[in-house]
């Protein structure tokens, strides 16, 4: 076993998580949440997305929950960004990184943003320039690399194609997404041998659901290439939108477990941690975070 | 990643399962799904255990239960066995497989058997001699390997040492336990390596329960050094005795899900096995496994 001495967790909680949860988090809550988890060693927090909305109504409140929040210097406040009209959103409130997002997939594109993949490109294109000459940080989601509940599995060849788009754009970091949770670690593996084998490993974070127990296997598989980024929310926050009660995103606690224990460091302090996820729990029942199980019994 | 292509599956659910679980369940469902498990493809089914009824209330019907199963001739049914008088028993029914217990460290063996390591060895040793004189098969659980809820961390060498003493007294198969769940990759891959330095690879088979969500990423640690052995429950049946609502063993479809998707054989099939989880969680209420909250979605 080889792997990084050191994880930088990035923490999607707010924006990932709440996305796909059917609860409307109040945005006193929201705040005060970001807030503990700005006290915990993060150093990168998703705080909302900048879409309609009417698209997405539990993250309408974005532009207050970014003026609202307590910023921490040692933090990176980021959100998503899908179009020109979302950066203008983002840039009044001053955001400290714009993420931009398009599926691998074209038919999860197509249900997701209402547009082909190549309709998508020039858009995410116009917004990643004007965020860089905002002096913006730049980091691009691709969903369903392993994945499309649609299509099934998704070809290799098509994620390098959008990996090689988004970085031609100036997107400093990409998000491998397992949106919906299926990935193996021998898929893991040769998708991640793919990416390495084209791009520097430190512009590649993998962002793994938990829907089918799988994501710290998956987690494991990609450190032992080298991969030293990963997503995940606090609580196993996200669910997961065609299956009422399963597991969301990979739990942070989870992940910080694993990590902590194995002797791996991440600058996070795990019981903040867990403090953030109980003051979360009491807005959005039924966390599945192992962590959280153990903390209510 | 090196793994083997083929992987045998225990299931420990009717045992390990649901001696953790505070439910009863009555004789005729165990006897219902043990007959259903055994329709999966499954090679070996532990059924229950036969120490003292009054110490494990949830398995007091050990005998009626391996009495009343329909015994599918390409399946090894197993129990466990704590001593003399439970030998007595389980001969009596003509079960396939004895299983010893004991466990790595000595104060969990002693709130467990309520005598010390010292004092339990020769109890199995006769027992595993006269399993072996009727021609049994014969197992031996080591509990507590990764971590003691009463001494914490374990060391490697008293491990190595049970399991020499096992092997010695003609155990087949040694069933490497994480108790409590704690373990983490590199702590798994430091045992497993031991093990393997010492006894072949045949003779080890593991046994992860997944209370902080890391089993599969023990399971993917193990199999890439050989192991191609793992205990798991249908549904994740087994709770934590020490965290109400916290998984439990790791879930047999969870187990299947990531190692049919990677190509790995089993011999087992799926379906069947939901099919057995729907029927046991009718009595079993809050079954972890993350297959089954799909299921149940």
């Amino acid at each position: 076993m080889n792997f990084p001495p050191e994880v930088t967790i990035k923490e999607v909680g707010p924006r990932d998580g709440l996305q796909n949860e059917r609860t409307v988090v109040p945005l006193d809550a929201k705040v005060e949440w970001i807030n503990l988890l700005s006290e915990t060693g993060m150093s990168y927090i998703e705080i909302s997305s900048f879409v309609r909305p009417e698209w997405i109504p539990q993250l309408k409140d974005a532009t207050e929950v970014a003026k609202r929040i307590k910023r921490d210097p040692n933090v990176t406040y980021a959100a998503l960004v899908p179009n020109q009209r979302g950066l203008e959103r983002a840039l009044e409130v001053d955001i400290d990184e714009v993420c931009v997002f398009i599926s691998a997939s074209e038919t999860h594109n197509l249900k997701n943003v209402n547009k082909t993949i190549a309709d998508t490109i020039p858009i995410i294109d116009k917004v990643a320039n004007e965020a860089v000459q905002n002096r913006k940080q730049l980091r691009g989601y691709i969903s369903t690399v392993f994945g499309c509940p649609y299509e099934g599995e998704t070809s290799i060849d098509q994620v390098l194609f959008i990996c090689d788009k988004l970085l031609e754009m100036g997107v400093q970091e990409l998000s491998i997404g397992d949106t919906i949770g299926v990935a193996d670690p021998l898929h893991v593996e040769n998708v991640t041998k793919a990416l390495l084998n084209h791009f520097p490993k430190d512009r590649i974070a993998m962002h793994f659901h938990d829907t089918r127990g799988t994501a710290l296997a998956n987690v494991i598989t990609a450190m032992n290439l080298g991969i030293s980024k990963f997503d995940s929310t606090v609580g196993g926050l996200g669910g997961c939108p065609y299956a009422k009660g399963a597991s969301g995103n990979l739990a942070t606690e989870d992940l910080l477990y694993m990590l902590h224990r194995m002797g791996v460091h991440t600058g996070i302090n795990s019981e903040k941690v867990s403090e953030a996820a109980t003051y979360i729990s009491q807005h959005v029942p039924a966390l599945s975070s192992h962590q959280m199980k153990l903390l209510n019994s």
